[in-house]
């Protein structure tokens, strides 16, 4: 199993533990797993996209609109990553 | 009325049209938006922040785990917005 694919796994236990418990744990979890994902050059809307696989899997009955919602959510956060390329462009320049 | 809360006027009409319809004019208006927050220094964990409030907005009886679900997601998004205001200083060092 990729490192990917990995926090992806890990991603939707840390998720499922702080629904049920809502613990400070779990949090220190996400803050770990998103920047493993900025290391790996992992765009904020892929996180997005992983939070509603994540739900979808732990909610299969998941409501439509609270898909879609994602589905926007995950567009305003394209514009993020654009941003954050720009970024590591940036800094790779000075490094 | 300020910017900020227009913008978040704005998104919450939007989201409400996208998940009604998931028209490409709501994301083309998502885009926008973001990139308008983007030029306010609004880190992306606002918009996940503001995204909740919406959906609480549209959906009063919004299920818990939902709310949780996003709280965990801001929670990852906090990097991000790191990540985002290390590029705005460098951005500015080079200007």
């Amino acid at each position: 199993m990729d490192a990917l694919k990995l926090d992806a796994a890990n991603y939707k236990d840390l998720l499922k533990h702080y629904i049920e418990t809502q613990d400070e744990q779990s949090l220190y979890g996400a803050e770990q797993i998103s920047k493993a994902f900025i290391k790996n050059n992992i765009p904020p809307e892929e996180i997005v996209n992983l939070h509603l696989q994540a739900l979808a899997k732990l909610y299969p009955d998941l409501p439509a609109h609270i898909q879609h919602s994602l589905d926007f959510l995950l567009e305003t956060m394209i514009s993020y990553g654009l941003a954050h390329k720009e970024y590591q462009t940036l800094r790779e320049q000075q490094l």
